[in-house]
């Protein structure tokens, strides 16, 4: 096997958030472990949304999920004198863990393909509380997190060479990479940077055509809400826009709404593609009632965002409406190929899905858990948005959700020239410039199919996207200030 | 997406061991739930191995692993007052949590795509002690199962619509499903059933020559041992020869070694084939020598199969031997699409390659709970050999290895005439049979592409395979002697 007869496409998949930079960051911190004298004494990792990871981002796991998840693993604290079982785990806490143990088994034996019954059973609860409308359980699958949804329905729904896949710029590149991996072309629109990364649906219907015309097939669109990287909020008018959209163009939708918890601003709240596609059932109009009935949705959720973070877990689920029974049939299929989502994953989303509520025992300190994180996240992004975008070149807004700040640097030719010279697009060469100068770690623009707009005076538009999650974000801006000042004073 | 519109090569897949049967197996279960009258009063699940399932195999778990387990859940229990603590936790149980803790940060948290530094350490450790030679960190990849490992590289080794890959038959189901989603083409070679399922080399070297023949191209050979179905073992030199056609052919190796600790005889332990082909290093045939330098070999490991049993964790992991680094990078790079293996899976890993050690608190337990599932999974294995064995028409051993016993049924010409008049083939027939009047659930051989052999009388050789696992096994061997007869009396 060798990298010319491999799997071309393989090859071709780009990842960018585990990619060139987060490698060399590796790198670095192996350096510091070894002793190496740099000007900074960690690597700073604001490149992906991995809120626990210590010790630098180390959010607190909540201790509601912690303890039923330790009674699952070991039954036999259940079974302690009750004196102390009842000092350490509260009742509600006990009575969760009976549950799904009843129902598991036992978190060591496979569950069925589509996931654990009694979890699912709590998502259609979870979707009708969100919605207001009952889902049929058979359309929720349970998964080892939404990047594992996303490349199973892949596998399922594309003819490899022959179809399409419709993907936002800026994007989260696990749509590009998995285009590439299962042969979809993909057929990139484009966000208004300058008006709360809306669709720019001029460009959507355009990219349409211009596929078509070239013989390229698009048959879903991705749409990233809360936005990823950009950190915006889609309204409903938006979101109803997109369903006519694919309802004209007979396309599925991916609905990617794993950050639907992370919301900072009340102007625009999280309202799911769901909630408005069967809305529209409820229409005067005969032709929106017929959207509701035929829009093929996939609803994308993660229990490694919002409040929890339990990325290691892997957990989440999709939700398939509109689907024919034929299809789905082939969607547990090949889910049967890996057996089942692991038990711990599964569940993290009854967790998610069915908190703790008021009057129960784990309810205050849940609340006050859940609370401190929310505040946290959006004081970081505040604060990280505020500082940054007092810097030369720099526009910030803090995030109106997800957990990114996505700011636009205006650089000067003299920096693309540099650039240039050790082949790397601008952005990249700012992003390696801020990692090795400050061990702070995030994502050039381009990791997200976003490139430098290059001005007529050789200048440019560039992005980045760090996380909000940085434990120490005071000292990441003091060290990222002092970084881009000196930039700007070596390429002005 | 309509059945004609989606991928065909997903529509193509078959994996029986969650097909057909089990489906229906799973609709009389329902039935049984809601009150239906029937001659049994439950479902006895033979078809997959999950001993962890309940009711019906409810193999227990170990407890060192448990306490673990819950340990790295719910770090606080470490910090309980000490006499409590002691006295539910031994001591190496929490030095183990501390230590696991101590590198996985959270089990919240994404750890490295190739899974955690100090569990694959250790896989490096029980490879040293297994075969006698160390392996390179970076060859060790933690995975949610074999499964996922197998897929994994399939994607990333095979060009779709290109490549061919080597399949004994009887095989596990996973290669073929896995072939067709990613348009590999399946090139079946048989064992000797005749002969301890020994690999029938001639055959090989016949199927490979037909294939080039075709203008197809075999690039990969799956090697399962202890063998799923079959419940064989290969011996040394059959490996060697494993090795010397694939340097000849130019295949790489698939060793699915996922059963290595379920072995229950003495006269074909478990090699590995990591261990054969380094001690060919070592040969005094520069040739052999140049084989061991050269063969590229996958070796998969699981922590669902032996006596663990940890299905639902989803843990295991492969090793790479000789491959080109480049290749290596991109495995790396299409792993991460995934992020990582889920924590608990990866805890698995370390739990099974570090056992407790002779003289360690948890040892006495742990070993009497190990010795009395392997005692058990053997007794069940000789007893279901013996009983059915002394059926008309049943050929049975017990296993030598893995969980499994695949019985061969001389079945009647009538009994195939009403197969074919129902459009199954006749052991799908029995099998149907067997689960409606019985609800024991078995895959026929044709599952594992292991079709009947039609004699000229029009009477048959059929398979199927039955787990091990069944607690009462008692009880089902009662059920299924009792049908056997009837069946044999109906197609006489």
């Amino acid at each position: 096997m060798r990298l010319d007869t491999i799997n071309p496409q393989a090859v071709k998949a780009e990842y960018a958030v585990r990619g060139e930079i987060p490698r060399k960051a590796h790198q670095i911190e192996r350096e510091l472990e070894h002793g190496a004298k740099l000007p900074y004494d960690s690597v700073l990792w604001t490149n992906i949304g991995n809120p626990q990871q210590q010790p630098i981002l180390a959010q607190e796991p909540l201790t509601f999920w912690r303890q039923v998840a330790a009674l699952t693993e070991y039954p036999a604290l259940l079974h302690m004198e009750s004196t102390t079982r009842d000092a350490m785990f509260p009742t509600d806490v006990q009575e969760r863990a009976r549950q799904l143990l009843d129902s598991f088994g036992s978190v060591g034996a496979y569950t069925n393909s589509r996931g654990n019954e009694l979890v699912r059973q709590h998502v259609v609860d979870f979707l009708h509380e969100r919605d207001g409308y009952v889902e049929d359980f058979d359309n929720v699958y349970l998964t080892a997190g939404a990047s594992a949804g996303v490349q199973l329905l892949f596998q399922v729904f594309f003819a490899p060479g022959n179809d399409a896949l419709l993907i936002p710029t800026p994007q989260y590149p696990l749509y590009s990479a998995a285009s590439a991996l299962y042969n979809v072309e993909p057929v990139y629109y484009t966000l208004r940077s300058d008006h709360d990364w809306d669709v720019n649906f001029d460009n959507v219907r355009e990219q349409i055509s211009v596929a078509r015309a070239a013989g390229v097939n698009p048959r879903a669109i991705v749409v990233i809400n809360p936005g990823n990287p950009t950190g915006s909020c889609m309204t409903k008018d938006e979101i109803e826009q997109v369903i006519e959209l694919a309802y004209n163009e007979g396309l599925v939708i991916f609905a990617d709404e794993v950050y639907q918890a992370n919301v900072y601003q009340n102007e625009r709240p999280f309202i799911s593609f769901r909630k408005v596609l069967l809305d529209l059932g409820k229409s005067s109009d005969p032709r929106k009632r017929d959207m509701s009935q035929i829009v093929e949705l996939v609803s994308l959720h993660s229990i490694s965002k919002g409040m929890t973070g339990e990325c290691g877990r892997r957990g989440g689920f999709f939700v398939l409406n509109n689907f024919d029974k034929d299809v789905d049939a082939e969607v547990l299929k090949i889910a049967s190929l890996n057996l089942c989502p692991p038990a711990q994953g599964q569940i993290g989303v009854d967790l998610l899905v069915r908190p703790p509520r008021e009057g129960e025992p784990s309810y205050d300190l849940w609340k006050k858990e859940v609370s401190s994180i929310f505040h946290t996240l959006k004081d970081r992004s505040e604060l990280i948005a505020k500082r940054l975008g007092e810097l030369p070149g720099m526009k910030v807004e803090p995030a109106k959700g997800a957990m990114y700040v996505f700011p636009r640097m205006h650089l000067s030719k003299s920096a693309s020239d540099a650039a240039r010279k050790v082949g790397k697009k601008v952005d990249e060469f700012y992003c390696l410039e801020l990692l090795e100068e400050t061990g702070i770690c995030v994502i050039p623009g381009s990791g997200f199919s976003f490139y430098p707009e290059y001005l007529e005076d050789g200048s440019s538009y560039s992005f980045f996207r760090t996380t909000i999650l940085a434990k120490g974000t005071d000292e990441m801006v003091e060290r990222f200030v002092k970084f881009h000042m000196h930039f700007m004073e070596r390429f002005p």
